[in-house]
This record gives C-alpha cells, sequence and structure tokens, in this order.
C-alpha cells in the first residue's frame, strides 16, 4: 500500500546509475586503470580555491546562529543582491534580487517552475526538445504535468524548428531548453533562440496564453572556444531562468543553484509567488545557508576548464580519426556520439567488453547514438582510445 | 497562467512570518531590546563546536572533489552507518544504513513519506492529531494527499485516543505525531503511543492494509527533567521516523535530517523504494554532502540546553503567577498558553500593543491558545513579563 510511480522510480536504477554500478563492480576485478567510465556527470575538476577559504573564513568569523540559522525561504536578501548584481552586470539586463530564489539546486529549480506552471493536473504540459535531461519527464509528471518532446534536428543537434511549432497546443505550458546542453553539447546560437522566440510570441498569442520558456542552464560557464552562451530573457521575455553552481564551482552535492524570474516576464511577481507556493509544498524550507554565503562571494569565480578542454581535444580528435561521428560540442562536458551499426544499446553492451562504459541515447529520447561524459581523467581518455577502436571495428 | 494553489500559498505570508516581520518594523521605531518576540522557532543556542571544527578539518584535509560531489541519493554509505550506528545504539532496536535515507530537513523527509504513501491522488488521507505543525496541510495536499486532523485533548495535551480511533477510515494511509510536540511541548509518553499502537493494529486489520505511523521528530533531543521520549517504531512497528538536525544541532539552515524505515516496516523495502522515488520526484539529488560528512561525525553531540531550561522556569513561573494557564512542556522549546478571554487571535492582537508578539493557536488547529517560543534571550523573557501581565489584566 504506497504510491506505485514513485515505487517505480525508486526501485529501477537508472541506465547511467547502473553502468556506473557496474563500473565499480568491473574495477575490483579488472583494476581501476582498465575501467574507462563515461557514464556520469560529476565534475572531475574541483571547486575553485576561493570557494573553501571562504567557508572557512565564515565559519571562523562570523556568528554561529547566523550562518546556521534559517534564512528566508528565498535565501538571504544580500545572496539575491550579488547574484544579481552579477548578472545585470554580464547580462545587461537589469536583475533585481526581487527576481531571484534560491534553491537546492537545478533538481528541485525545476520541479518548483513545473509545479508553479501546472495550470490544470494531468493536462497541462511541459515540453522537452531532444536530446534532454532523462530526469525532466519525472520531474515534469511528479509536479502533475504530461511531459512530451520534440523530436532531434541530428544535423546540427540544434532544435527542429518546425517540430517544435506543431507541437504546441493550448495545454502546453512551457518549453525547456537546456544549454550547453546535456546530452549532446551543443550551443544553442542566437539564431536558433530568436526562431524558437518567434514561434513562442505568436503561439503564445494563438493559444491565448504566455508559453514560457525555461532555460535550464547549469553548464553556462563551460563553454569552449569562446562560443556565445546568450541570454534567453533578453531574446524571449517569458523565459524563466534555472541556474546551478554545480558545474560552475564544481560543488554538485552541496545543492545550491536558483530560479530567475526577470521583471520583463508577464506577470512576473505572480509567477514568482507561484514559485514560492510550490518550493514549499516540495519541502523546500531555504537553500542551505553556509553555501548560500560562499557562492554569494563567489559569482565571479570561474572554472579552471583547461582539464575538460583537453579530453574534449584528445576523444574529438581520437574518435574522429578512428570514424565516429557526433555533434559539435562547443559546452558542457559531453559528447554525443552517432553508434555504430546505429543501435545505441546494443553499441553501449557491446563497449562493456573492453570495459569502457557510455550511456546509450534512448533515455534522452533520440536512438542510435551514446553520450560520453569526459569529466574523468586524461589518463582514462588517453587510455580508451584503444577499446573505442576495438569497438567500432567489431 | 499558473498554478493558483501555489500562488495562494506562495502569495500570502504565514501568520508567524508576519509577525515576525511586524516584529522586526516594530524594533525599528521603539528599539530592538523593547520587542519581545515569541513568534520564531529558530534555535538560539549555537551550535556545539564540533559542527564548526568538523567542517573546518573536512575542508583542509579532504579531496575538494570527494567533499563537494554527488553522493549517491540516500547520502554517502558511511554517513547512513554512523546514523544506524548510533540510533542501534540508543534505541535499542537494529537499525542498519539500508534503514535511512538522509534528506534536506525534516520538510522533505515528511513530504517524501507522504507522497510515498500516497495510493490514491485527491482520496487516501493523512491524520495528523492537534495541535500540529501547520505545514502538515501543504505538505500532505502537495502530495497529492487529503489532510484531516484528531481535535485536541486540551485536558493533558497527549492523544484524543477516541476521536483518534473514530477519524480513521480506509483512505488513512498514515497518522503523524509530533513529539516533542510544536507547538505544544509536550512529550507523548509511552502510555499514550502504546494506546495508539493498539488502535492502529486493530484498524490495520479492518481497513486490510497497514496505517503507518509517521514520527516526526526533530525535537527528540529537547527534553527536559529527565522526561522519556520513546523509540516509536519499538511500540508501533509500522513507524516511519522524520528527523532533522536542524534543532539538535542548531543547523536549521543547513537543511539535513533522515527518514528512517526500519526493518520492522511492512514491506520495508518496498517502501524504501517508494521513499527513494518520491525524494526524486520533488528534486531531491542528494542531501548537501558538506554537512553530510559533519552530522556523521556529530551524531553523539547535544545542544546546550541551559539556556532553553532557564528561560523555561522563568516564563512558568511567571506566567503562572500572573494566571495563565498552559499545557506540559517537557520539550521542544515552546509554550501552549490559553488565551485570557477565551480568543487566541483577539489576544494576539491585544499583545501587540505591548510589543509582545505570541502565536495565536488557530494555524495549529485548536482555538482559544497561543504559542510561545522561547528560543530568545534571557533578557527579552524577564523583560516580557511586564507586557505578559499588563496583556492579562486588560
Amino acid at each position: 500500500m504506497f504510491n506505485q510511480y514513485a515505487y517505480g522510480l525508486g526501485s529501477k536504477k537508472s541506465c547511467i546509475r547502473e553502468l556506473f554500478q557496474y563500473g565499480l563492480e568491473q574495477a575490483k576485478k579488472v583494476g581501476r586503470e582498465n575501467v574507462f567510465d563515461y557514464s556520469l556527470g560529476n565534475p572531475s575538476i574541483p571547486a575553485p580555491k576561493k570557494v573553501n577559504e571562504t567557508a572557512k573564513y565564515i565559519l571562523d568569523h562570523e556568528d554561529p546562529l547566523l550562518v546556521h540559522g534559517y534564512s528566508a525561504a528565498p535565501g538571504f536578501e544580500e545572496v539575491r543582491e550579488a547574484i544579481a548584481k552579477e548578472l545585470t552586470e554580464r547580462m545587461g539586463m537589469d536583475i533585481k534580487s526581487s527576481n531571484i530564489f534560491c534553491t537546492c539546486g537545478a533538481a528541485p529549480a525545476l520541479i518548483t517552475i513545473f509545479k508553479a506552471l501546472c495550470v490544470e493536473e494531468g493536462k497541462s504540459k511541459v515540453l522537452g526538445i531532444a536530446p534532454f535531461f532523462p530526469e525532466y519527464r519525472p520531474f515534469s509528471e511528479g509536479a502533475g504535468m504530461k511531459y512530451d518532446y520534440v523530436e532531434a534536428d541530428t544535423t546540427s543537434f540544434q532544435i527542429n524548428l518546425p517540430a517544435l511549432e506543431k507541437k504546441i497546443d493550448a495545454d502546453t505550458q512551457c518549453v525547456i531548453i537546456n544549454t550547453p546542453n546535456n546530452p549532446s553539447g551543443v550551443v544553442f546560437s542566437r539564431a536558433t533562440l530568436e526562431k524558437v522566440a518567434d514561434i513562442l510570441t505568436r503561439k503564445s498569442k494563438e493559444v491565448g496564453h504566455p508559453i514560457y520558456l525555461v532555460a535550464d542552464e547549469p553548464y553556462r560557464e563551460l563553454v569552449y572556444g569562446g562560443v556565445e552562451v546568450p541570454w534567453v530573457p533578453s531574446i524571449y521575455k517569458d523565459t524563466i531562468v534555472a541556474y546551478s553552481y554545480s558545474k560552475s564551482l564544481s560543488l554538485p552535492g552541496e545543492r545550491i543553484g536558483y530560479i530567475c524570474v526577470p521583471d520583463c516576464v508577464t506577470d512576473s511577481k505572480d509567477v514568482m509567488s507561484a514559485v514560492a507556493g510550490a518550493a514549499r509544498i516540495i519541502g523546500h524550507v531555504c537553500p542551505p545557508t553556509l553555501l548560500q554565503r560562499v557562492v554569494a562571494q563567489c559569482t565571479h569565480e570561474r572554472p579552471d576548464l583547461g582539464a575538460y578542454e583537453e579530453n574534449r581535444k584528445i576523444l574529438m580528435e581520437g574518435l574522429k580519426k578512428i570514424g565516429y561521428e557526433f555533434a559539435q560540442p562547443d559546452g558542457a562536458f559531453y559528447l554525443f556520439v552517432k553508434a555504430p551499426g546505429g543501435d545505441g544499446v546494443a553499441f553501449s553492451e557491446k563497449c562493456k567488453k573492453y570495459n569502457l562504459l557510455v550511456v546509450p541515447s534512448d533515455d534522452f529520447g533520440v536512438k542510435g547514438y551514446f553520450r560520453l561524459s569526459y569529466c574523468v581523467s586524461k589518463e582514462t581518455v588517453v587510455n580508451s582510445m584503444q577499446a573505442f577502436e576495438k569497438a567500432f571495428n567489431e
């Protein structure tokens, strides 16, 4: 006598977690150095030094009652101000503390937004863009929404615009984009986003209510070669941003991020009230207070991307040479590769023989690809090349 | 076009938060020392020294990738082992790490449990015991359950057993108790809990499914005069415990606690799977990792209750002398007092004239009382006595 949907989600491991577990078992048998695990998106570059230094300074110098006591639900005022100030400076849009609601990372941020936008339980719809982060589905369904998605544009891995236009109906409350993208590593271009804005503006008029664009941006700071990651609210006004410091400050376990509802959003203040209420019913009390104060002092810190860049280069060159095809990965730490033979699941299975762990693309809403998370050691990348070659030629 | 329930929750402040805000405004006018704010339950004794020392040691000596990286969703294995070990030693029941699911505090722990136990959306029921923590209602409703409650036993502020028996029906999935109690400060006795167990055992048979008892225990460590806080699972086997370190380690802002589903619970492993799935759809990824490691090393730390004890004594003696009546507060840091004149809301309003901020009992499911949170400074208590006297005599 318990919830069968929750039981289903909790009793079966995700494909990614299963691969990771398999890798741990395998490492016991053949040695850690002989397992090439590209399954998990756990940052492999440490947090900037200032993070720990700031934490220790706060612990040493501030009143423990204030450090560890409750903050207001959206976070300390001075923390929200620091976040708003950095956004204003960088994005050229006036963001105020009242536009910021700090959360325990991106996952609750997204669920809070979905719950806030769920007008009719079981009918309102979230629309994803394939390939997409697989948790969007349970996040939407858990928030009472339906989840559907736009099929992938497998040429450029930008957005399949005609398919997007076709999928939107009156129940579509929001479209969620993730740029830089997990799993493809692709950054959506300004041209793409402008066309998305056109479609959403037109469709919003047609259906008679705003169709919000949810920009899920945990990888915003992880880009290579100076590629632009446009600030989406300046392109489409009804944009709600979800951000996390997990990747930019390498703090994924600490659970700290935010929701930004800019003033240009239709009924901005009311949407923020709905966000606050939605957060309350998923158990949000406040974001971890020590970490709030830490990130407020580290908003200008950037990850040292050298290690990711090096892995990316070796992988791209090596895989190309072997004959693999993949999307142009300008951001994040993912490579989305066409499975030789055309079956991602079968290819992932085959790779296991060479202790090479890659995630088949099916859960991301595309068949025939696999994802590599290259947030691993350089040795792993270099030593895995032989395995990639064997798997390709088998 | 957003969720009206969430909007309603988010756009109106709780009565407690409103009082607190009023107090801040008032302090600007008449001086902080002249406002006697008994509204909030924010611990006023600092975290034990070992908390900050442990945090700094971890930051200095452990690999930042491990400190700040993701843990498994239920928490690090060694953290769950430390929690299980302490429970096993203290409670005389064999608790294993597999019985522990760490959460971002008690609020998401409760919502996760409710969601896991929601068999039929909009029909399954959570049953509270008045007086109760007001958030139980949005937590239940947010998880898709109905919320109902058993009227208070205003003689002892234990549990109104005949009313409990009457209220349980086939849709009742769980009964939630909070002991030591917020708002009454009362600790439910072993005798009371044994009678509750009798009723639930009988009713479970009658309705043909287990009726779970959810024991919400953030105040477990805050008791005075050596009063026993029984370990509920040893009295009723289908008990799920929700715990938070917010009050015991004075860390309310850091969001760290756990759910314990002991092996004796019917279908224990399946319930734990439902808990894991429910956590996932409210955005739980893992509990804050630095704090996980800290509490694992502080499970034996206890708060220095001296300050609360002193406040409690001065308040009890002072209020009794004036003529106030209240429940016997053996735990937590609350006093639940009968409102002179019989109207809690009117009395709370009256108190404002004397800059005395007390929370009317209506939201707790009982009329005619008010709550005092005596986690304040001793000066506040001593200096407020005149205000209590004036309000009583007006």
